[in-house]
């Protein structure tokens, strides 16, 4: 038993869905949740950058005295994964991400072995969830599709099945993947359960699979397989907030995005990796 | 007469429009780009962010030996272009932000006084425009409406007339400047110009006006009246490209954009402001 935090990090808002998941499954656990606000969004970025940004992300939780890392973002997982694991194994930290779970979940509910993969630019191309299947389950096909507008369109709010430009969009990117048959689909993107309601329609009779549930299950087995689950529940999911840009944005967007208050997040100022010296400062203005 | 260059920076690749009207008016001038790719956007990102940025980016060029820069991004002009102008004036170079031309070259067109704006979320925040235009017409009416969605559809390409979602973006982002009888509007954003057609479509008769080239033609007056005007031409707006992110994926994306090839664009490494030794470092691989 110890009272160390799980950290979180995202590019941005989105992984609140993850941390409302591991919340409810942990209610035990102290959360630190670090959102990269300043350099959102990721899912359009090179792998070198992502891959930067993920470890300085990573080193901040580090600092913070986190006993498990959750990468919350489905652009660093699928692109930053390995060099997480080796940056934070020697200092015997586990990195868990989205993909795999997320993999393992829907082959684990697919019915005719036809699984569809949406998410953004970078994690499509990747090829990081269709490598995660293949693994598991050789014989299963894999369709993919990068959906660029469905980040925008969620955080525009944009996302009921009534709105023109979501199924427009929903209908454009989705259409190929029911050409496919497709059974099942990954919503490879913590943006996208906004988008269900349109994302079902486009693709009616598909099951949808969300990451956020997987890997907060797949926390829970590690901490408990390493004897470093925390102490009985206090008051369930306790979190602490960082972000990379401001504070009071952030606490206004995600406590709308969460349903519920978040209570002061911080400025977090990420060291750059040359000068690795991360350390929180005083919200500033 | 110098050979020095003017440096233009935006934070991606939509400033390329800004540089086509500033190659095209003096073919004489070298110009140096910078696209700060691995940060874009920043039309979403606080003002004390963007001013971060934006002086990192500015501190940048300075090293290349500029002569005058132009701030292509709207978001960083109305937000930082105060303290670019500190910062870059003692040295002696001006500093030429799209709010003050775009902002002139409407109150000159417009035939009833009625201004519409649009651009991103930190820019109609910050009021530039409408400052501006009261500046110079305090009579003048301006309503202004911030369109994040017009970014990611530019992005994607979803620019036709027959594009659902450009049309539907268009029509509910447009429609309250419509009812407030605006005569001209203001694309306070590099990217619109690509959605020309469907923000004509969504506001017939309406007069749309562009920063780029207005940009163009302050610069113009600015170096001619500094006497730091460039050489005659030696085979028209010669470029070189700095980017913070993949140079080759800007390359690809910037040559669609521009409609002819870009060369071999570099990696900028950013100094961090607190370690300020911004230098350009080997592409990466």
């Amino acid at each position: 038993m110890t009272t160390r935090p799980v950290g979180i990090f995202d590019s941005g808002i989105g992984g609140l869905t993850v941390l409302s998941a591991v919340a409810r499954r942990l209610p035990q656990e102290k959360i630190l949740y670090l959102g990269d606000t300043a350099r959102v969004p990721y899912g359009t970025k090179s792998a070198a950058t992502v891959s930067r940004y993920a470890r300085q992300c990573a080193a901040f939780l580090c600092e913070q005295g986190i006993k498990a890392l959750v990468v919350a973002c489905n652009t660093a997982s699928a692109l930053a994964i390995d060099e997480l694991r080796d940056m934070l194994g020697p200092q015997g930290i586990p990195v868990l991400g989205v993909i795999e779970p997320g993999a393992v979940e829907a082959c684990r509910v697919s019915r005719f072995g036809r699984v569809g993969v949406i998410g953004t630019s970078s994690t499509i191309r990747s090829g990081a969830y269709e490598r995660a299947i293949k693994t598991i389950k050789p014989d299963f096909s894999v369709t993919s599709a990068a959906c660029p507008m469905f980040v925008p369109l969620a955080e525009e709010g944009w996302t009921g099945r009534e709105d023109a430009a979501a199924r427009g969009a929903a209908e454009r990117y989705l259409g190929p993947l029911g050409e496919a048959g497709v059974d099942t689909l990954i919503m490879g993107c913590t943006h996208y359960p906004l988008l269900r309601d349109v994302i079902q329609d486009a693709l009616a009779g598909v099951t949808l699979v969300e990451s956020g549930e997987a890997v907060a299950r797949d926390l829970e087995r590690t901490l408990s397989r390493l004897g470093i689950a925390g102490g009985p529940a206090r008051g369930g999911g306790a979190a602490e907030y960082f972000v990379t840009d401001d504070p009071e944005r952030f606490r206004e967007v995600g406590s709308r995005f969460l349903g519920h208050d978040i209570q002061a997040p911080r400025l977090a100022e990420l060291g750059d990796l040359s000068h690795p010296s991360p350390h929180v400062v005083q919200e500033r203005r």
